[in-house]
């Protein structure tokens, strides 16, 4: 069950960039949580294509469908299958680049794991558009968070070499969705434009990081050793075309700190016990602590870039060169944005149901 | 099953610090492969406490017991379970400050997650102690490797600031172990060294980052879209306590760059498909691409410090403050180095069984 | 995953009797796999409703989709997605009797259950119909059984009182396919369709027993002590919906034997080691014994019957009673052949991937 | 993870008959829970060889060791491994016999799987022996059990041809445990002695049947469509050796049955909704339905007797005959008693923790 995430609230992805469908299974889901297509297609609508710069040609707009687990605007208990139906593909480029293997890309590795025989068109199933379908499964987990009031928000934290300056998470919830680029410090918004722009003028493209953030995650989560919180929500990120890196808190600048820097001291905060620092990222020991859950995501810039590029034909094993031509986005990282949130969301909601934090039938 | 990690060759993780044992079954092991207690215990014997600065003063020898699944010095396809008996272990200290929760550390959370009943003794379950566990379990898994000539090793990189230069893998291969800091930068010992006993003197501690490599690995390993491989790594490496972040190849640094940059090309390289950089850590898609797998793993400076700390009593719910005596690593990172390596050997051994690399029977 | 079978080969089924669709993926299924929807239409085929007195009204022709993991006629290595559209479909009588749970129906353990929020159209998740699902996925083993020269045939061995005499594999193999009743000894037809036909006339239904049998099955499969060949067979079978019981070769009459007549003493045919008898249906230890797997499972008389049966409104909780109309098969044993015929090929492709007898891409 | 059973309250088992211990590690079991290696060493005595006729001569005693996850009496949340060690073993019958497969044992299969290398010695990990593990984690799923009042017991219904009364529930607690034969009806007691005695004096031995009943089990266990109550219980049950049948309530015996006999038509008692028979076995689409459990195993007769039976030399492939001598339970169903009991509770426990029904942490 390789295109399976999740123990209890399972997820399995399915389905091609340039095949019929996009889809997913969640199985797990507690009956009689309220939720409507109308739910899902809000949070896909936050995938799309930009307006902006980064933004690719492909103006297909995604509309999902409930095609089970779901009966009357509740869910039933049984399997959910959300599915979102592919049109406006164009297949022609790729049949022509099929034995030259795009560098940066899993072309190569797709050929030589499954013989050849992977469907190759749009990058199968290793093009990003995939994660249409993590971002429909998102929708529902993020409906059963609500319940237990844990918020998850992602935003875009550097673009090349432009980075965000922090900001609250309040801030982070109303600036992140209102700019194509999905970053909430909008005073970094038009150098960070200024590289995509460039990057484009000269065929290139760019690459950044995304910071995801949970609020209100309870004591708890996690099932140390090896089915931590930590390690689950970086395999769920990894996930995700083109991440090459994934820290928690203060990550790897803690490397160069001392223990008396990077421990987070307890107190007591309104009766609660909190820590005064965040370094940890709201995870010890693999089990969430109470403090916000904070990760971020290393993007490497899209792989896909206009400038000719030194590659071999794997059926004749000659060098050459190609161009990647077609339509692509010069930086994924906003569109990554929600794909971010998604697969936490969905780690999260796994977690919450194995604690016995969230019930089997929601009342 | 949340002590256990992989599909086909299975790693359940048990035990506890100061409990009778620390141990570890592993299912799914190949029939047929010759392993000794003795091949156990070289590799346990490299995660031993160093003679140097970093090195905590416990001064149990752990040995390792083959309790079943061998027989006649092979593996017999049935789960192999290998245990460490516990011994010289002082709980007094943990009795005192059993409400008192070390910052950094999971006292907190297990307090919480397991009702006050988790075994706080030694930190439990979430003490450096259970990796020697995993290292047992490397050990095997390492014996699998090396039937298709995969070999993996890891290596301190950085310790508090002070980074290593760049070496290859012969030279790690030849200088790590040679030293307490498993460094095989020999030129950045002094410093390291140094580094480390300025933070003794304070009551400090100190974190850095370990880097592993795997050279050998064919093209194939990986299971996308969820269970890629540098998911799967991120996840096994995360369950080493004091891990707060993971990245493959050129990792973070590659948010700043270009695709241009970060690609990898294609060539050809004694009639093999080779890349002529190694930016993806040689994994693209979820998919090894038959370059090394290179993964870089930063450590947290040692939560257990000397210096006074606040706290809380969780029983109470009173601040106070800590001081955390015991005998504790000033730097855990030189110990990680085996156990990186260790978890590696783990993940890639369930992909190549999963592959199919691997036969049932080693004969 | 409660939705999910298989480890290697992983099945997960999804729909409802009266939703939008019924289907399953298929995960794990090696690439380069020959198939197409004709291939699978046909196995749908044999589970449909008979002509004969046995069969339903429901006059639904179901045409199998592939939506994804299929490319140019060859499986890609990505997830199958197959689905089947539900048409012809009037909920209105269970409107009426959503709160009277029929005897002998799961419409009172899904209610409690999921808090009444199942889909209870139809049987929802419960009705037989989501059988055709596992009939598709069926047809995808059984073309990977192919390739290792397995053959899986179930055939009808009792429909009420009366009992089908033993045949051979070939009998089976021409005769089952050939009748509505998919019984192989074409001399008990008669009697068994006149048991039908009194058991409609009466507004009442009947059982049987279908017995599986798997021929070419190579020695190791199986992976002892809990993935048991017959365990996962069992539990396989279990989850068609009436199924009561499994027994494997001699089953229950062992009870009443003994050691000497019951094992099967070892001899060699053709210079192959085999079993002079089968009283172990080729399964010794959870193991494939090379012998053909003989499997019977009992299937209870249908649950709806016209007749007038006590039950309860779980609403008003009040003594009442029930008479089910629609349409039902009095006898759901001859479509219960291809479901026993396709769970068999799913449990044994999964255990042929996990022994490493397939391999990951068909060439 | 072929030697894991359960999702959540999961138990591994590994040892082998002749190796140096049998033992399980349960992962999953909720912190809090109050037990002692005494109540665990109670149910493990339950399976020892009876003084009577049945038994073997070994006469080892089993004492269970708690090596990890219970600390101070109780269950801390970590993995609980407990472990049988192996004394009074006498290997030498079987190194001489290693190249002759027994007729109904593993050894055929398990030597062609493993490629020779496995544990032959007592069988290894296909003798009986190994069940003593699966009754040290029963004793902690019983203890879970009693949290929420359900009960489990099994007793033998059958030996050879002699069949015993129906018992209610309580004689069943009454008397089961009393005797050797573990038999509910004492009346059939000396009939069953004297086909044991019989067969031991022919040096041959005798199956029988077990059944197990669970009573209390609230409305709600099982996850359909696969993972169901009755799919899981059965693939349990078929880790036990010799298991060859399992049915629930009526069983097989439905097959002749019509549909207006098998229902079990519902009513109110005590304000509760129940069914006024019980042919379902408290099991209606996987789930149960408050009504008891009600399970019975078929069991073959010993493989091992004394008396000649023709077999194979797998190393010279020749005919030969073979006399098992050493130490052999004439008639295994008593000891199976305790096994099934053990196993019925496992699953019980997993599916009650899936279902939220127990807490994970109990106070």
């Amino acid at each position: 069950m390789s295109n399976s995430i999740g123990k209890f609230f399972t997820v399995t992805s399915f389905g091609e960039s340039h095949g019929r469908c996009i889809g997913v299974i969640i199985d797990g889901c507690p009956a009689g949580l309220a939720i409507t297509e109308d739910d899902i297609q809000r949070e896909l609508d936050g995938r799309r294509p930009g307006i902006g710069v980064a933004a690719t040609s492909r103006t297909e707009e995604d509309r999902v469908e409930i095609l089970s687990g779901i009966y009357g605007s509740t869910t039933t208990g049984a399997p959910i299958c959300l599915l979102v139906w592919n049109k406006d593909v164009d297949s022609s480029q790729y049949e022509k680049l099929r034995f030259l293997p795009r560098p940066g890309h899993a072309d190569y590795t797709a050929f030589v794991k499954y013989g050849g025989f992977n469907d190759f068109r749009g990058g199968g199933r290793f093009s990003g558009r995939i994660t249409a379908g993590f971002v429909t499964a998102g929708a529902v987990a993020k409906k059963l968070l609500d319940i237990i009031s844990v918020e998850v928000l992602a935003h875009t934290v550097q673009i090349g070499g432009i980075k965000a300056q922090p900001k609250t998470f309040e801030e982070i919830r109303k600036n992140a969705r209102e700019n194509p680029l999905r970053c909430a410090d909008l005073g970094a918004l038009d150098e960070m434009t200024e590289v995509i722009e460039k990057a484009k003028e000269e065929g290139d493209s760019v690459g950044g990081i995304v910071e995801g953030v949970a609020q209100g995650v309870p004591v708890g989560l996690g099932e140390p050793v090896f089915d931590t919180l930590d390690g689950e929500l970086a395999k769920a990120l990894f996930s995700i075309p083109a991440v090459k890196g994934v820290e928690f808190g203060a990550g790897f600048s803690l490397a160069a700190k001392r223990g008396s820097e990077s421990n987070d001291p307890f107190t007591i905060r309104n009766g609660k016990v909190v820590t005064m620092t965040n370094n940890a990222g709201g995870i010890l020991g693999g089990i969430s602590s109470g403090m916000p859950i904070v990760v971020r995501v290393a993007i490497k810039p899209t792989a896909s870039i206009a400038k000719s590029q030194p590659t071999v034909n794997i059926k004749t094993i000659k060098s050459t060169t190609i161009e990647v031509k077609g339509r692509h986005d010069i930086c994924i990282v906003p569109r990554a944005v929600a794909v971010v949130e998604s697969m936490m969301a969905v780690v999260l909601s796994d977690f919450a149901l194995r604690a016995g934090l969230l019930p089997r039938v929601i009342k």
